[in-house]
């Protein structure tokens, strides 16, 4: 006899209609849910070999490498940190993690789970760590993996990747770069770059659901893995086995998401249409916008202006808001923003423009909505459309996605 | 400049109907299919922390439990066997692992893999594991866990449960049960068999698709992860953190799956409609009309009568007869089935009659073109259809899903 206390009856499930400006997922074009909602096929079907393909081809579009091994592992973008620190990091190995906020941070955690030795080279939350404190770590401890955070989606800092590669190879170290919310709003640059791990997920940048973590290793990281003297600790995330899959053997490893890779599919083939450098310039323009906006407000960026991030827009809560108040408004109002994590709790706002979220009219509705909250709450401030139109007027560049 | 070597435009997937017959996925219904094209909500939005809680009540009903530590990790089923083994072993920690095929063999990696010591009690692939000769190896290295494959889809062998718990408690063992195969087609009892982690799949018995891992912990598992010496070396996988989560605190720890939870949650809907033991009365009726069919054509079962599993039938290969020509014929004509792995490769075939799938048109339809398959490949023999309908026409049971 079942147990009948758990046997109960339940209601279709109908999600809301939500705007998602927060960090993450970001708003899934209709033609990628409908992709979804396609027949499964077997995880052997000649069919969907051909689909696995076009997302690995697709993706070293994104990434922009020629990396044989790019592929999306079987979870969320932590998953693909994950992915990354123990392929890359033996036990007794040293380490040099960056952190600039919370996925740094986590980055670290992975790097002490796998074993590793960590040399840690922070900066403030919402400024980028220093090159010459990362060039100090490196040379001193010779690492065998140097990590560092692309886009920190906690501070919605941009860091400059420039010089770490020459940085790394010279102490033998793989860099490893997490690229969560730039992959697909910023130019990554894996190969120009010299990016030896590089992953991402599908809910930002590339507007998919969550559910996969887009990686790609270099030959030289392909080597290191190879030639480890331990086995990879985790079964599950180990690239040389799921490479096997992956590539031409075809030889099964685990059951692949097959719905959540024909997603992923017809999102990068939203972007294929679009054309990345398209992509990047309606993100950048979109933020622009943005940023006039919420500064005519008379409300200030975390972050300075040559250190931020297209996607990710961390504005300051002003003195004596409630900043979950202002939240659960725009949620009330159907849309979602983001709040601040570790330190920042309280202390900023989160505003995602990415994917198929940065258009003109979102932003513009954004602006208008968190003017009526903030005066809801009795904090009365200048609206914002008018500066953003403005920087939409000066410029020629896309507002929403198109195809070309 | 983006090199534009990878920057093709790809059609529309289509990917072709099948009919899932191998071992999994299987059959996805399309209320399910549909659930997943629904709009992403955030992963702390209220409307999606109630459809956590659906998913986790539902799941105590298919599992048979009280647990509150009930939930889908965000990766497939082995990532599920992963979650199990690396929360329940430290470094050093002696384990016993029962293998009675491919799945067994995987759980004696991931138990290495996390430092564990494991002594090994093998049966014969397509017979169970004694227990005799588990409770020898379980009184001799006194194991912090026992682990144990309940349906090993390798072979379609049902790995009879009883006995185990009083040994593992007994010697302070967790008991980990490998309900892959078995969720939602057989009984899997998790409270009344007193296992401690319990893990599964979503593409099998639910009728999912893959993508996420229901597992279980008994409050003695997580009190064991909780006195942990050391961290559980998965951050992704750390079921402490995951719970926090799905919990009442909703401590963010990553981005769940929102699509593919829907898909879950739809499944376990309609799993909950048509009552659990009525889909195990489904899955054995059909089962048995299917041995029936194959054995009045001649053909062998893997398995003895008394150990097979009703969703997973082995079905031997005859002698002389091309294992993979087979299986293209029938793919050919819309039906994968599945081949044999490690030694019983080319030796059978897999056939799933699972979930959605476990119907009387698909038993009848399946033992049609394996017969026209055979015949075409130059062995004829008689055909099955008969045989099953005898076995339907002396029954009442439920032969395809039916809301009660």
């Amino acid at each position: 006899m079942v147990d009948q206390v758990h046997a109960r009856q339940y209601a279709k499930f109908e999600p809301p209609e939500r705007l998602l400006l927060g960090p993450g997922p970001s708003p899934v074009d209709k033609r990628v849910l409908a992709a979804m909602s396609a027949p499964v096929l077997g995880h052997l079907d000649p069919a969907f070999l051909s689909c696995m393909e076009d997302i690995r081809e697709m993706l070293r579009y994104v990434f922009e490498t020629n990396n044989r091994a790019t592929l999306p592992v079987s979870g969320t973008g932590s998953a693909g940190m994950e992915a990354a620190v123990v392929n890359a990091i033996e036990p007794g190995d040293e380490a040099v993690v960056c952190i600039s906020g919370y996925f740094g941070e986590r980055m670290l955690e992975m790097v002490d789970r796998a074993g590793g030795k960590p040399t840690v080279v922070r900066s403030e939350w919402g400024k980028p760590v220093e090159l010459r404190e990362i060039e100090a770590a490196v040379r001193s401890t010779r690492p065998r993996a140097l990590a560092i955070v692309h886009a920190e989606t906690s501070t919605g800092v941009l860091q400059n990747l420039e010089g770490l590669a020459s940085l790394a190879q010279d102490s033998g170290a793989l860099l490893i770069v997490d690229a969560v919310t730039s992959l697909g709003t910023h130019p990554v640059a894996a190969d120009r770059n010299g990016i030896d791990i590089c992953f991402s997920c599908t809910q930002k940048g590339i507007g998919a659901p969550p559910g996969l973590a887009p990686i790609t290793f270099s030959e030289r990281a392909v080597d290191r893995v190879t030639a480890r003297r331990t086995k990879v600790q985790s079964w599950y995330l180990d690239v040389t086995a799921i490479r096997r899959y992956w590539g031409q053997e075809r030889a099964y490893h685990h059951t692949a998401p097959i719905s959540m890779n024909y997603g992923l599919r017809e999102a990068l083939r939203l972007l294929s249409e679009e054309g990345l450098e398209a992509r990047w310039r309606r993100h950048k323009l979109n933020h622009r916008a943005f940023v006039a906006g919420v500064e005519a407000m008379g409300l200030q960026m975390l972050v300075a202006p040559e250190h931020r991030l297209w996607a990710l827009n961390a504005v300051r809560v002003p003195n004596g808001v409630d900043d979950a108040r202002i939240r659960n408004r725009l949620l009330e109002s159907g849309i979602e923003i983001g709040g601040g994590l570790g330190p920042l709790k309280g202390q900023i706002w989160r505003i995602g423009l990415m994917g198929f979220g940065s258009t003109r009219e979102n932003v513009l509705l954004l602006l208008d909505s968190l003017q009526r909250a903030l005066a809801a709450e009795g904090h009365s401030c200048p609206p914002g459309r008018e500066a953003a139109e403005a920087v939409y007027r000066h410029s020629e560049l896309p507002q929403r996605p198109q195809p070309h």
